[in-house]
C-alpha cells in the first residue's frame, strides 16, 4: 500500500488568517454588552478595525507551538490563550488611540480610517483608550472569560495571575508607557524638557520599551497560558525580543519608503516630526541588514527549545512584509 | 479587684490617620523602581499628593471589620488587603489626571496643587494616567506584590483574580469610564452629540457608574482579599453603594458652598460648566436630606452582616465633612 502523503501545510497567510478569525470573534465578545452606548461605540470603532492582529496572532501561534511540542490538542491551547490574545490586542489598540491624540503624535489617519479622536473628539478618545486598557485586564481576570464560549476550560489561576503580571509590566511605566514618555520627550513634546538626540543604544532602549515589551508579552503570555515550562517561556521571550526589534526596524524603513495607501497611515510622518528612527541613524540598507540579523537570532532562540514551524516562518515574513 | 476599663477607642480621625500611614507607605512602593525618570516623576507627582485616601481607607477599614468579625488578626488582614487599597487609589488618581485634561474637565488645580497636565503637558499627563492604571493591575497580580514587605502572606490566587475582575468591572466601560463618557456628553463635549439634561434617574445612573462603582469596588475588594463569605461581601457592597452616593451628594453641595481654599480645587466649577448636580436639581437642603437617607441605609446594610464599628462611623462622618 502506498502511504498517503499528508496534505501540504497551508501557507503562512492562510494560517494567520485562521488565527485572525478566532481573534476577531474573541474581540467582538470582549466589549461588555451593558456599557453606555456612546463609549461602547467608540471602543468598538477603535478595536474592531481590521488591523493585522500581529500581537494576538503571535500569542495563538505560540500556543499552537507549545501544544505541538507537548503533543496536546491545539484547540484546547488556543482557547486557553485566547483571553491573553484579546487582552494584548486591546492594550495595543488603546496605546494607538492615545498615541494618535493631538497631545501625543497627532495623527488623523490609522489603518486607512479616521482616528478615534477625529471621530469622537479628544475627550472620548482618552476615555475609549482608558476603557480598552481596563477591559483588557477584565478579560484576563474574570471567570469565565467573556471572550471564550461557555464550557471551555480556562488556564489555571496561577497562570492567569502570571499572565496579568506580565502584561502589566510590559504595558506599564517600565515598558510601553515608559518608552512612549521617552519618545515624547525626544520629540520635544514635554514641557521644559529638552532631550538629546538619541544614539543607537538610546534608540534601542526606547523601542525595547515602547513596542518590544508588548510583543514579548504577547508571545510569553501564549506560553504561560498553555502551561509551558520556564525553559520554553525563556526561549519564546528571546525569540519575541528579536522579532519585535525586526518589526520595528522594518516599520521605520516602510515609513521612509511607503505610501499612505500601503501603510494606512500618513507616510513620512516619523521623519517629518524629527523622530529618531533606524533609517535616520543608519540609512535604509544597514537598517534592513540589522533586521535580518534579528531574525537569525530569533530562529536560533526557537531551536534552543526545539520549537519549529510557524513561529520561524512568522519571523522570516517580518522581513518581507510591505505593510 | 476593680476591673481596668479598656482604653477609649481612638477617634475616627486618628483611626483614619493610622490607615493613611499604611497606605502612603504602600503607594510609595507602588511605583516600580526602574521606570524612566520622567514618567516616574510624573506618576509620583500625581499619586503622592497628600489626598484624603478615602477609597483605600475604606478597603482597609473593611479588612479590619472582616478580621474583627472572624476574630482574626487585623495586621494580617491589612497586609492582604493593602495591594487592593493601593490599586484602588492608583485607579482613582489616574481618573483624576485624565479628568483634569483640557479635553475633559480642564481643571488647573487639584488638592491645592497644579494638575499634572499643567506641570508636564497634556501628552505626559495622558501617559502618567495610563501608567497608573496599568501599574494598579500589576500591583494586584504580581507575586510578591511590591507594596507589601517581604515575607508577608498574600491573598490566595482565586481571591486576587476575583479582586482584579471586580476592579476592572468597576473602572471599565460599564463603570467609571462609562460614567465619565455620559458626563462628557451631558456637558456637550462629545463631537456631534447633544445629550438631554438628565433627570434624577439619569443623574443617579451617571454617578453610580462614575464615582459609585469604584467606591463599591474599594470596599468589596477589602472583603474579598480577607476571605469574607458572599453574605458579608454583599452587605459591604450595599453599604458602599449608599456611602458612595452620600459622598457624591455632599461633594456637589460643597462645590456650591465651599471655597477653593477649603476644597483644594476650583469652587463653583460644576455649576459654571453647566454640569448636572444634586443641588442644581433639588436645592441644597433637599440634597443634604437625601445624603442623610443614604447613610441610614448604609448603617442598615452593616447591621445585616453584624459588622460594627468604624464602617458605621465613616458613613456618619461623610455627612459632616467640610472638604
Amino acid at each position: 500500500m502506498i502511504p498517503v502523503a499528508p496534505p501540504p501545510a497551508p501557507d503562512l497567510a492562510t494560517y494567520l488568517g485562521e488565527l485572525r478569525a478566532v481573534i476577531e470573534a474573541g474581540l467582538a465578545r470582549a466589549c461588555p454588552p451593558d456599557a453606555p452606548p456612546l463609549i461602547d461605540e467608540a471602543v468598538r470603532y477603535a478595536v474592531l478595525n481590521g488591523g493585522k492582529r500581529l500581537r494576538p496572532c503571535l500569542t495563538l501561534a505560540v500556543a499552537d507551538a507549545v501544544a505541538d511540542a507537548a503533543r496536546a490538542r491545539r484547540v484546547d491551547a488556543r482557547w486557553r490563550a485566547l483571553p491573553c490574545a484579546c487582552a494584548v490586542e486591546m492594550v495595543h489598540t488603546y496605546s494607538l488611540v492615545h498615541d494618535d491624540l493631538p497631545a501625543m503624535d497627532n495623527d488623523d489617519l490609522r489603518r486607512g480610517r479616521a482616528t478615534a479622536h477625529v471621530v469622537y473628539g479628544d475627550g472620548l478618545a482618552v476615555l475609549a483608550g482608558d476603557g480598552l486598557l481596563t477591559e483588557a485586564f477584565g478579560v484576563l481576570a474574570e471567570s469565565p472569560s467573556r471572550v471564550v464560549p461557555d464550557g471551555v476550560a480556562a488556564a489555571g489561576a496561577d497562570e492567569r495571575l502570571r499572565a496579568i503580571a506580565v502584561l502589566a509590566a510590559a504595558a506599564g511605566v517600565v515598558g510601553m508607557v515608559g518608552g512612549q514618555a521617552i519618545d515624547l520627550a525626544a520629540a520635544g513634546r514635554v514641557r521644559d524638557r529638552i532631550e538629546p538626540v538619541p544614539d543607537r543604544a538610546a534608540l534601542e532602549n526606547m523601542h525595547a520599551r515602547k513596542t518590544g515589551a508588548l510583543i514579548r508579552a504577547a508571545a510569553t503570555m501564549g506560553a504561560i497560558a498553555t502551561g509551558a515550562d520556564d525553559v520554553v517561556i525563556g526561549a519564546i521571550d528571546a525569540y519575541a525580543r528579536e522579532l519585535g526589534l525586526a518589526f520595528q526596524i522594518i516599520d521605520d524603513v516602510l515609513d521612509v519608503e511607503g505610501s499612505a495607501a500601503d501603510l494606512g497611515k500618513t507616510a513620512g510622518k516619523d521623519a517629518a516630526s524629527g523622530k529618531p528612527t533606524y533609517p535616520a541613524l543608519f540609512g535604509v540598507d544597514v537598517s534592513r541588514r540589522l533586521a535580518i540579523e534579528c531574525v537569525a537570532r530569533a530562529h536560533a532562540a526557537l531551536a534552543t527549545a526545539n520549537l519549529r514551524g510557524r513561529l520561524a516562518e512568522i519571523a522570516t515574513w517580518s522581513l518581507a512584509r510591505q505593510t
